[in-house]
């Protein structure tokens, strides 16, 4: 009615057999950026098709549910600090909470890895299923790991209360940006903050 | 059509005017609830509305606009951390960290105060209305008089850094609720966090 004619010819659905990695990777991203906008709550599989650029059926096919696909996304997410956790744990003792302190701030302060960590805290804090897939992940495949290095009866306790300085710092840093801790110098805040990781990990 | 007539009869509106202190309070109440429930991004002045049996104008007439709703929720909700932010301050400085955290676990302990907890915490990591309302009691009414004690250069980033200790246990704990610091025993909890805040409100 008004013109031109419409452009709409169902979805697009460029390369989708022809290029099966890319076109899984294409949707992960698309997923990564639609829970970090808009938490896991208000994300949709037809949402997460839509930006990338593919039929909501591909997205079921690569990845299942909406949870698996969130699942997925975080995994992703999550590879950095999982091939780090390494990093952590190989070292002296006395330097490990130094070094998990650099790590995650690493994380923090890189953009590319700041937003999908962005979409983890937000949907786990709103959503019972997302918050599910953190503990799975964070709790189990990096808390106890780094946890079953140290020789210390309560070393779960220990890494959590650590995790919790950092996760906390992160959320009032990041997330609130409640100054000044919002615009320290990350390292005047690692000075600060090393130790204290150290000491939960390690001391009396 | 279903035989019995229906009960609606527009929504109800008891005591309105009648009773206004006790009005605001239900309203008050509802909005805890609701935000609590949903967070701030699906929390609306209608369901508020409804759920203290009023109209959504009553609710604009004592509050305005739905951010100030949420305000004047969280207003109440931290009043008994407001009120306890003068023990924390008085008595011995070297003993200021263990009842600041005594202080926060209690109110996250109590199901009363942590559901209004529950609801800032959600609303503020999603919602940047929220966060600004989380900034502006929080970080200004309670951090900065707490730092305001401290004869420190730093004092308010120190403030902030032990306030980041006990959300993030509180995150870990009554958020995402990973084990075993979810279950662990509250003195267990205290007799490791009190030092570490202590630490950054006065150590070295």
């Amino acid at each position: 009615m008004t013109g031109t004619a419409p452009r709409r010819r169902g979805r697009p659905s460029r390369t989708q057999s022809a290029d099966a990695p890319a076109t899984r990777d294409r949707i992960l991203a698309a997923a990564r950026e639609e829970f970090s906008e808009r938490g896991y709550d208000k994300t949709s599989v037809r949402g997460i098709a839509k930006t990338a650029g593919v039929d909501s059926a591909l997205v079921h096919h690569y990845f299942g549910t909406k949870e698996q696909v969130f699942e997925a996304a975080v995994e992703v997410a999550f590879a950095p600090a999982l091939k780090v956790r390494d990093t952590v744990l190989e070292g002296p003792l006395d330097e490990v909470g130094e070094r998990m302190t650099r790590v995650i701030f690493g994380l923090w302060e890189n953009p590319v890895t700041r937003t999908p960590l962005l979409a983890i805290v937000r949907s786990a804090v709103n959503n019972e299923t997302a918050a599910a897939v953190f503990r799975r992940l964070v709790a189990a495949q990096l808390m106890r790991r780094i946890a079953g290095r140290l020789d210390v009866p309560d070393a779960e306790l220990r890494t959590e209360l650590a995790a919790a300085q950092l996760v906390g710092v992160a959320m009032m840093r990041y997330v609130i940006k409640i100054e000044p801790v919002a615009s320290a110098d990350p390292e005047q805040i690692i000075a600060r903050i090393a130790p204290v990781v150290q000491g939960h990990l390690t001391g009396p």
